[in-house]
């Protein structure tokens, strides 16, 4: 596993054409697309196996089905500047544990060393047969720590 | 059950500024979409429960769960005039049976008389568990049965 | 016009599809497309036509072009029921103006009387050509006042 | 600018779980967002600059303004293998110029050397002012040539 937090925490991103609408700019729900793909790619980069965290249909193997979901309940993003096919922005995330089955990630935003737009994703673990809230995955909460690390004089590590 | 077919071959659909891209004009694969949710419209109205026919995550019940999935192997569309915002649509889907495990639908795009685009999606039944191919489920072949009295001398109803 | 509010601010809307996720409910970011057709559904229902209020590409013509953008500042969210293919859906439309070249609209989701989840979406007037920030267009200055009217013992006006 | 094609005709995509529906699986109408990124990332990786193929909001500079645009008139996809969450896939292009103001891109979809899936999108050139067919755009002539370098015994360019 990687340790150093960079690698996972500062992503980067080129917009697309079809993430724009009739205005020129980017259609404003892309961001969430954006942030939910940087997300997967920081739990990807930082060591962590898409299908133990995300559901897919391994219907034959029932044993293997995923026990704990983490369903979204908050979502905000605010936009500063415009934002064009074409732009290379690079993502910074932050994600924050709230309590035992809840956590955050803040995105924001860069372009040229402007910070053009910013959003947060909220999440809590239920259990995906009773629907009942339960504690974060282990993964996510090694995720949520390693991560923290980067914040701080976390070097005696 | 409705009895005349028009009620679920026949849809309209205003085009939304979600749907364009920066050339102002829809960008091409919300075709698809619209496709899909007349395919799902036209279900509901001819009387298909939608938690009979698509996955639903039912998990608590698994005697509930949906035996028969049916991909899509095969899409194509046609465009012929830009499309834009506000443009009030009228679709018209041609529904045929290919074999025991197969089906399409054409959907057929009118802008004010004119025929202005068309997409067509081939789907094949499979077991959700096994993968393997099966027969189209009930509720499907009595659909396209049904639809078929749309395009002959069915005035004996 | 239309007098009763009620023909554009309270909307129907019914779950498709292609609007979930493999954990079998609705991919969070489609509550942001829902809210952003409704309000264009709101529009129309009022009077507006599209292409006063939404940019196209009417080149050919630049004195058509649309002068004032209405861009998104903030968004945001909250869930609290899993929504599935299916679901039909009440959207409670609650406009709001802020200032001169600002407002908001709040989207409260129902499903058989229980408020299942709920949006809020926030616009600056700019103009097109300078991205200055300016008035709100009259059009939508005219919404919102009719809007307002749902809310209150308003007969006088 | 690169000199061989490699760079700029085999391409890498993550499957993210936005990219699924409640089946469990990719749904149909992403393959067309993946094939026109890769399309997009192409014409970057081969030294293209976004604004000088796609539509932006330059207002402002009317003098910028793209006269040429590439609507796709066409498109089509066949699936062989269900895809999901965290697939690793190769994306093969195949650009094809079809006459002097059209040209089609085939897209090869590949999971551990297996071919899963493919689609294909054809373009049309046209004046974006008066909507009249014209000549393909230099810089796509350029690429499409350089591409078709990569089928054939071409070192003697």
């Amino acid at each position: 596993m990687t340790i150093n937090p960079d690698a996972w925490l500062h992503l980067k991103r080129t917009v697309r054409f079809g993430d724009t609408d009739a205005a020129g700019v980017i259609h404003f729900l892309n961001i969430y697309r954006w942030s939910h793909e940087a997300w997967e790619e920081s739990l990807q980069n930082y060591g962590l196996k898409a299908s133990n965290v995300f559901p897919t249909n391994n219907l034959k193997n029932q044993k293997n089905r995923l026990l704990i979901g983490l369903p979204i309940i908050h979502c905000q993003a605010d936009f500063w500047r415009p934002i064009q096919t074409g732009d290379n922005l690079l993502i910074d995330l932050t994600p924050k544990k709230i309590d035992n089955g809840k956590f955050e990630t803040k995105f924001k935003f860069k372009r040229d060393q402007e910070h053009i737009a910013q959003s947060l994703v909220r999440h809590q673990a239920i259990h995906t047969l009773s629907h009942q809230r339960c504690e974060l995955p282990k993964e996510i909460e090694l995720w949520l720590e390693a991560s923290s690390l980067n914040n701080g004089i976390s070097l005696c590590e």
